[in-house]
């Protein structure tokens, strides 16, 4: 019995990761890449050569963390630092909550449908992969 | 600084997951399709539309413990039934072992560089696809 | 502040690992071997060249297991098959709990100081491997 | 069926461990010391008499750290704290991220081989002994 389909089609999640690679190889930082649904469920994960193995995990996180909270984990970070209002919410979720950039929402017609979680260089560096990941859905 | 290479390309990997998915397609079951390479780390997942959520995780594990003990999981899981010289297997490693048919190992050469493991329908399903998938590594 | 000594000290500990990588040697299968001492606490660990990277944690947690319950975890399996007194143990402490052969406690003067551990072949080959490092603490 | 090598053999890390722990010796701080592979997956472990249990995990997570990332542990600590760009990166790869002082790469030809962690005294000392430890890789 299929499933009810949740937003994001694998042929979209593989443009999405194919625009995400194209700004890393342009940068020169090799990334690991993921991809969830409305769900927050994986679609689709890469890693390119030579992409560091801890951020497998990360990018992963990262795609849920920004589905799960519809905001980029760059912008739930800026509120959970030391002190701040959600200080300790990365200590939630059975530790899939990342706080740092590199994860963005997917939106089509205003509505989160999705998230891509990019990791593998500076927080820079994985949010400009990111939104350039994000920007293919819309093409 | 980049690390070492370990034995299954980005490139490899998505022939592997497209061989996978023909088959996948030819018996009609949506599937999850995870490959994983020599250090047993993911390098890339792919969830057809409909396939089981719960099974993404399992796709990602099959592979794992296809590579972690160069064995087919089918084949682990002959002895790891009660009774047999490895149940009780699946407590360890956190919960990423495990023993049903999908996982198998990567070959070249005589020697696992990786694995695929394979998740969304019967257990012959799930092994029929991951062989395969297994098998476009040497194309 | 150094803490209280407790059992098998650094030196014992690679006696018993090298024992055991002699049997291994001679029925040629390479092995994970693990020591922990009479805190159950690891000591030692080994994996020699082509070991099985998911019998890391399972030597390691057979080592544990064998001093936690003070008992080979070949004994221990024999009572956590289903419908045994112990089945479902291999559920608690965390995942640590093996219940099949390869664990072997360490004993001084019919005391239990510590475990020995091994993982990397069949059942038998464990239990052998295991039981010739743990011979080494006699030596 | 034999896995493929991964880049640091058993010789290696043993040679690697003693020279931390010669290291340690000259300091007078027992130490705990891992070595992991180009996978992330340990090699060789040792705990020097007296040193803390608790390092045990720590020892081994801070090679795995330092291997996921191609960085020394203290480094991306630098990078980690309250505000920086990677706070919260400790909550990722189930608890086994360490962001202070004691995981050092293995290199071989600029490549990343595997990494060595060390835990049991302050973060300069295990700093000290993991950097005499990596040393030895080259010798």
């Amino acid at each position: 019995m299929a499933g009810k389909s949740l937003g994001v089609s694998l042929e979209a999640a593989r443009k999405i990761i194919q625009a995400g690679q194209e700004k890393a190889k342009e940068i020169g930082v090799p990334m690991n890449i993921a991809v969830v649904d409305a769900g927050a469920n994986l679609v689709a994960f890469e890693r390119m050569e030579g992409a560091w193995i801890g951020s497998i995990d990360i990018a992963i996180n990262k795609a849920f963390t920004s589905r799960a909270f519809d905001i980029e984990t760059k912008a739930l970070g800026e509120n959970s630092q030391s002190g701040d209002q959600f200080f300790g919410i990365h200590a939630s979720n059975h530790g899939r909550v990342m706080i740092f950039a590199g994860g963005v929402p997917l939106k089509q017609a205003g509505e989160v449908v999705g998230a891509v979680g990019v990791s593998g260089g500076l927080g820079t560096q994985d949010q400009a992969v990111a939104e350039a990941a994000a920007g293919a859905l819309a093409r």
